[in-house]
């Protein structure tokens, strides 16, 4: 079943930063969609929780070097 | 044997595409340093020629959205 989780990422000052950490969680699997903002400090994903845990995305934003928390 | 390879990489705009860029080559069995520049679009890295190619490296960039050529 799809859910939602949004998280507070901070780091991310460009859109190249925006397109690596969505790129990133696209790669994992049951990630559908991710949208991600550096002026607000947010990443969105859309995901399937029989796959995918909003942990192992934040492992996954980390590993680039960003702090991530929350959802 | 450590090798050196500097590639041209585009679309790095920031510190933290910069970040992101190292760390994800860093992950690469065999990749030893990494220094990257968004000012020079460039990637320098020094790598172990029997375990990671440069292909393996630019294809590792360009799945982050970054192009990557040279080396």
């Amino acid at each position: 079943m799809s859910e939602t989780v949004k998280m507070t990422v901070t780091g991310m000052t460009c859109g190249g930063c925006e397109n690596a950490v969505k790129r990133t969680l696209m790669k994992l699997d049951g990630v559908e969609t991710v949208s991600a903002s550096h002026s607000e400090n947010a990443v969105t994903a859309v995901y399937d929780s029989s796959r995918v845990t909003p942990d192992a995305m934040k492992r996954a934003i980390e590993a680039l070097g960003y702090s991530a928390a929350g959802g």
